[in-house]
């Protein structure tokens, strides 16, 4: 059997798909396609362990190359082996001396190492005939850390104490089982696309909560901010107050025009208002955090690793934790920060590079054997005739996915 | 004469020199060859402008692709008109809706853009037969704040402010001039890199003070603390009291070895103590700089962009600003930090990945116009026999240079 399981060669794909007019759009993406770097590991048997890294198409390349560079370390070596050590091997790629330079840790070649991880994971759930969530919530206390790379994070997150931390919420993982046969919650992060007219929204708005979903999300930070205010108002009037509403301002806003749109904004009671500014200005979100209590601010899509994470989590302006395994080094490094905002005790909510194909076995995992609390999980349906198993919302509900693998392939 | 300073068509270089054994060595890179993404523009003229961009080799073709993708943005354009606004063409360039995700403002992307930039500003003196630093310092104060981007900095400074500080210290302009005829001090970098024997470190610290040195670098960080104590103290006694010494640990320290390694090399009165931990460990640099006070933290050798040196600036943990013109976006925003160094006064120490051929220019603007203290120029001799106008290092300072543009050219 072993030999089936050995990483026999490697490639990289560059996968693009132009949106319709509109989609994907917000207040500083204004016409994307969505483009996956996507690392393929080959093995004897039938099946190849398949990982995604999200852009927006310019530059989708040169993260190929690094894919390329960096799998090439990992050929020759069985799944299992791999993966029962897999953080000293993920150190090893993240802290490579020359390539360390382009970030450290962010960038191009992080995103790669992201791909490279994932690919990873889903072959090893794929050698054991399992889903990934199957996988992951069936492995000891030990053997997820062992994935993990916990450097940097001494002052925070030791291996002893994150052991700790699993084997406590252990009591609590077959009460949490349930979620399997409900399913997760989504939202519909689709509803306002900056470029939409108020009759696509308004109709979206109305679709979305026929489909079940109970949160719904809506793009701000144009120039006219009668224009935010005024969609804003319209979607609350028409989906009613029982139904959470987002605001994205996708990093639109200055410090100071933060602080003044969103002491209006904070009283239509959003649920949270996202990446307001530059995702690395630290202390704007934390004096903004302190201007709009209690009204939180939610971010992490364009958070590049656990260092920043964990400063985010220190300084207690993270409401909701978006962390995308598609942008911080894989699903490793989602794990490793999805056990450091359990320690602060701030929901994962993670923003979807890949359209929730891998989340929706992500959230299952942080909530059964993490012990994070349900909240619901960002449903982008635009690719969906794209991927070779796709996420399937009823009710507004992830259904459990049954396929062997994290569900990441894409249709021949 | 203006048809000969269009830009008529650009492209990159991929330039790589393999250093001697242990040259360049630190805790982090254990082999490194120096290599540069070199962005050309072109004209009519006999003149190009030469901008450079650092790497330590593997990647730096992506680095190029980068800039053959954003020079084409420029090409066409006069290049008197184009620096007269640049702010604006850079800060387009910085927000490309698609390149964006593989930052925002770091990794590949930024520092392809940090050699487009530099190429601009060579070719900006060229065109006026000017060495770099001179078109700087003759600039008006407006003049120098079109060619900066100041979004996210609101909160912080804004244009009006920026133009004030550079006309307040217009008057002590002239006084400051001076420098042009002491030269501006370096300090060697090269003592003490990590591979080097006792030995070696002892002949290189003789010979730097025999150069006229009066401050001088020694890599620390190793796994083997005494190992770093010995070679300390080893320089310390052969230099004697009178040279200011800096230690540099590369990032090897989580924030607890930090704060116990340092609680004794405080006691060796080093002038500051250089990267201890994780570039993106703002709050860790921040409670590091209290602990070990009065000994000063430096960096900013890895910090990617003007958002992140801000935060650390507004933090207070920063007590030497080392930001390099070849890894934040260039000359451009190279200035606009100085400028938020200078409100926060704070010392600007750039490190070299030029090997100080553009910033022995930037240091003389920034004293000279903006009104920086004078402290001194990393100086790394090894590629000093590839440029085509090496800098010139007499009794321990720099030497005017003379020829138009940045000193960026390679010999052919």
């Amino acid at each position: 059997m072993s030999g089936y399981t050995i990483i026999t060669g490697s490639s990289s794909e560059d996968v693009r798909f132009p949106l319709e007019a509109g989609a994907g759009s917000d207040a500083v993406h204004t016409n994307p396609i969505y483009a996956y770097a996507v690392c393929k590991l080959k093995t004897k048997a039938g099946w190849e362990g398949v990982g995604l890294a999200f852009t927006l198409g310019t530059g989708n390349d040169l993260v190929c190359r690094v894919i390329d560079h960096l799998a090439q370390k990992i050929e020759g070596r069985e799944i299992n082996e791999l993966m029962s050590n897999f953080g000293t091997v993920w150190h090893s790629m993240a802290e490579d001396p020359n390539l360390r330079w382009l970030g450290p840790h962010k960038g191009v070649i992080h995103l790669a190492l992201a791909s490279v991880t994932n690919a990873c994971f889903d072959l090893w759930a794929k050698s054991r005939g399992v889903p990934l969530w199957k996988l992951l919530i069936d492995l000891s206390a030990e053997e997820i850390i062992n994935t993990l790379d916990l450097s940097y994070l001494e002052d925070e997150l030791s291996r002893e104490e994150a052991i700790a931390m699993i084997e406590k919420e252990s009591a609590g993982v077959e009460e949490r089982k349930m979620i399997l046969n409900s399913g997760y919650p989504g939202y519909d992060t689709s509803v306002g696309w900056f470029n939409y007219s108020d009759e696509k929204v308004r109709d979206n708005a109305l679709r979305a909560m026929d489909a079940g979903f109970l949160a719904m999300k809506l793009k701000v930070g144009s120039n006219d901010m009668q224009r935010d205010i005024h969609r804003v108002e319209l979607v609350r009037k028409t989906v009613g107050k029982d139904v959470d509403l987002m605001l994205d301002a996708n990093q639109q806003w200055s410090l100071p025009q933060a602080i003044s749109i969103c002491s209006v904004l904070k009283d239509i009671s959003p649920l949270w208002i996202e990446e307001p500014t530059h995702p690395d200005d630290l202390l704007a979100h934390y004096r903004l955090a302190k201007e709009i209590h209690p009204i939180k601010l939610a971010m992490g899509e364009h958070l590049p690793n656990r260092v920043v994470f964990k400063n985010y989590l220190q300084s207690g302006c993270m409401g909701y934790n978006q962390v995308d395994a598609l942008r911080v080094g894989g699903i490793s490094e989602f794990i490793t920060i999805s056990l450091l905002s359990r320690k602060f005790r701030i929901p994962v909510v993670p923003h979807v590079g890949d359209m929730g194909q891998i989340h929706q076995h992500l959230v299952l995992f942080n909530h059964i054997v993490l012990g994070h609390e349900v909240v619901f999980l960002e449903h982008i349906p635009h690719l969906s005739s794209k991927f070779r198993n796709p996420v399937k919302i009823v009710d507004g509900c992830y259904q459990l996915p049954r396929s062997p693998g994290s569900s990441a392939a894409f249709l021949k």
